[in-house]
């Protein structure tokens, strides 16, 4: 095909959205005549506009007949094309990224022009999911350095939108794994009492029973676009929204999504998502929780420990200030699992609640005491005592209701009425608690998406439990999804009773 | 979802093929709510038939309604459903070889087993293009030990047909990258005429102006079932037909689609990708040409050797002798270069013309005659004069006249009408020829497609050329397609004149 000739051909419109890569599909006898493979690159034109698309071929005559182009929703929109209009092709090469994902499958040290080429193009869906998936691949079997982690990092946050706010921000993030772990809601509006910005962006769940965002979203909208941030974050001095909302490193989820298929967790990738989001948002002192248990990502000290000294050095290199702390991860903390679950355990421990969960305040208290002394503001152990004095006389939970009001109240949320009791079928002491086992749970009775379900447990690790004791509560919306829960929950409770 | 429970879901027809692996369709809610994943895999029942899908998520309500699965013409023949019949939808997990997959991601040995069942989903379509690319990506970058090959390639044979020949069985096959080099056409009729049996499964084209399967077309039917080639086979000890149209280590086939989009060529995966295909028609002696230049796999004498050891040693593991020669790649074998133009050259050889490409008969003598040793029936330098003589006596010309016979005469074609000339625009000798930029200036003709279209060459390397002397002819089925390879001709004519 002549790059600047081009050939004329009728659109078919497909009428499905991709979601994602922009693909033109082509039926076979028209690609051979072309020359053009999958996963080659075409230009589609009309009229002025045009776009680079993935070609796709057609075996099948009924998809896309000969001398037809089929378009998907978001190419048609963006070209302005309808059915049976004609458009242009023209042939275009692969994007110089793919060379670059070649030489790292080759070994090569990447610099940062070719890390931003593959970031850059990962963030336009540029690439096909085969692409992503080599160098991802790539990245886990060689690893990156610490200077490719950083320039990953760096072109992470160059490809996106970036949050400045005025003086000293604090952020906080934590690599996951435990069911309940919501120290966010509690730590931001101690630290924000105190007067430091804290812009905190959270994720939704994506294999756990509830994230942050989720959580937040039973009391307040979480989807605030940049200019409703910015003033929440002026008028509080901290927010607690969802970070998709926003384009803050967007390739890092998109790399998320070729990891998943094989569970696959390349500590570069790991450590270029969390502190790109970090430096997004232009922390300057970062605190990460790394929870270590079986189940965990740090599942012995040794890998705790090696994280701790990769993020701190990654944090130096980026010019923040990153604290890493290793936590019990052996267990679910508080008592709720699944978003308002969870919300009611945060709102019994900002309001001092007697029926608060110990664990979850000790530890976010721990984690506020430590930003507050992380900014040389506070002496040791004066950020825990200023941390604590902040919750205990509810100037927390003032500065959580005023994050609340700024981010828009939503109405209350109830319990369903739709529950299932599981009880110990022994006498015993609670040995483990599998965290696998109870998110599974959970989400099979809707969490996170039916944010009234969950699980309440009634017991904890060490706890002494007697034949018929009640282990905890099935929250679901309806009847089917509270057998569907039901049905795992009696093949395994997630309870090791001996 | 329970596995033994499932739900009910109203089938939608995408009226698409995928062509490939199975695929069903939920909507975003419908998925979160089963707690599915894209990827997952998924059994779809219609009454007593089932098959296991591998999940896609449709954010559109366009694509996929609540309530309803989407699912490709593939899925709905082998269920027999129709457009809103119901079917039920069950959870299953991941194939085994996912966990293999990751294994060999992580550096691990696979044993034959695992090999077998990766092998195995791959040649059913149950793996996704990611988990094949993680596959490919882990072989090219670990390598596969010796140990590791050998169970690669009796995965794939075991996994396809195999085609059993009485007797001793020839073989030969060429790792490719030449224009023009179709000894098969001619080493074939030559062993066949001197007694021994040579069942030859070729390919067609991939990135070549003509595969040996697309240039045999010219002359008689190459797609032959199994039956049909046992038939032609015991006939005339011999058979020249497209490897495709047998399931001969399918899996090969399905791995090479993902190597293609990064160009990736893993030595361990070539090695098995042959070696299968020879094995799975019992060949007891196989010849094995290695062009070395500077376009091909083996562009230094050293890769040359290494390659040749590995085959060698491969062929011994499997119970082959397999020879090894490294011939010239720098310039296009013969003078034609295209189906119908490469077809005529051979016939020329075996019909002694005056005007036959001397380098062409030349090699497929010298590959004859090393077979026909490597029986052990003929003494060295006997074998040579054997092929020659068979050759010479038109016994070789006898004999392709029986296996065209055999396997279905077709119809004389005849060069086009649609023709330019490229010549030469100063003088000099020819000290390159770029094989590379020929065989694009073919394609972009119309071959392997168009049978008639294709390149006659009149200048080799070492000639003498004249300002205006005529370099070669381009052929092309229509005006629109010559004025294409027209096009590329004029910027690069693929040789350098000095």
């Amino acid at each position: 095909m002549k790059k600047d000739g081009g050939i004329k051909l009728k659109v078919k419109d497909m009428d499905i959205a991709t979601g994602g890569t922009l693909v033109a599909i082509l039926h076979e006898k028209d690609a051979h005549k072309l020359d053009l493979r999958s996963g080659d690159r075409v230009i589609v034109r009309y009229k002025k506009k045009e776009i680079v698309c993935i070609l796709d071929i057609s075996e099948s005559r009924k998809a896309v007949p000969k001398g037809r182009i089929g378009l998907f929703e978001e190419v048609l929109d963006r070209l302005g094309v309808k059915q049976n209009d004609l458009v242009s092709l023209y042939f275009t090469g692969k994007p110089e990224s793919v060379g670059h994902i070649r030489d790292k499958l080759l070994g090569r040290h990447l610099s940062y022009e070719e890390l931003y080429h593959i970031t850059d193009d990962i963030t336009h869906d540029r690439l096909t999911d085969v692409e992503k998936t080599y160098f991802v691949s790539a990245c886990f079997t060689y690893g990156l350095s610490v200077e490719e982690i950083v320039d990953l990092t760096r072109a992470m946050v160059e490809t996106g939108d970036k949050l400045k706010f005025k003086g000293t921000t604090l952020d906080k993030h934590c690599i996951g794994g435990v069911p309940g772990n919501r120290t966010t809601m509690i730590v931001v509006p101690i630290v924000a009492a105190a007067g430091f910005t804290i812009p905190k962006t959270s994720s939704r769940a994506i294999t756990s029973p509830a994230g942050t965002a989720d959580t937040m979203e039973c009391l307040a909208r979480v989807e605030l676009g940049e200019k409703e941030i910015r003033r929440v974050v002026k008028k509080t001095g901290a927010c607690i929204v969802h970070g998709g909302s926003m384009n803050l490193a967007p390739a890092d989820d998109k790399i998320i999504e070729v990891e998943h298929p094989l569970s696959i967790d390349a500590e570069g990738q790991l450590l270029a998502s969390v502190m790109a989001k970090k430096a997004s948002v232009t922390a300057n002192y970062v605190l990460i929780d790394v929870p270590m248990g079986k189940q965990t990502k740090a599942n012995t000290w040794k890998k705790a420990n090696h994280l701790r000294k990769m993020f701190e050095l990654i944090g130096k290199r980026l010019g923040m200030k990153v604290k890493v702390i290793v936590t019990d991860g052996s267990e679910p903390i508080g008592w709720g699992v699944g978003p308002l679950l969870e919300a009611e355990d945060v709102m019994k421990v900002l309001r001092n609640d007697p029926e608060a969960p110990q664990d979850l305040k000790k530890k976010a208290v721990f984690m506020a005491g430590t930003l507050l002394e992380m900014t040389g503001k506070y002496k040791k152990g004066e950020g825990m005592k200023t941390a604590k004095r902040i919750l205990d006389k509810g100037e927390a939970l003032k500065k959580m209701e005023e994050i609340i009001e700024a981010q828009g109240r939503q109405n209350k949320l109830k319990l369903s009425k739709f529950k299932y009791e599981v009880r110990s079928k022994k006498l015993g002491r609670v040995r483990e608690i599998d965290n696998e086992a109870i998110a599974k749970i959970a989400r099979m009775a809707g969490a996170p998406n039916d944010k009234e379900a969950g699980l309440l447990l009634r017991k904890k690790k060490h706890d002494l439990v007697k034949k018929g004791d009640l282990l905890y509560t099935i929250y679901a919306r309806n009847e089917f999804k509270l057998s569907l829960a039901k049905d795992w929950a009696n093949k395994n409770t997630g309870y090791l009773i001996k």
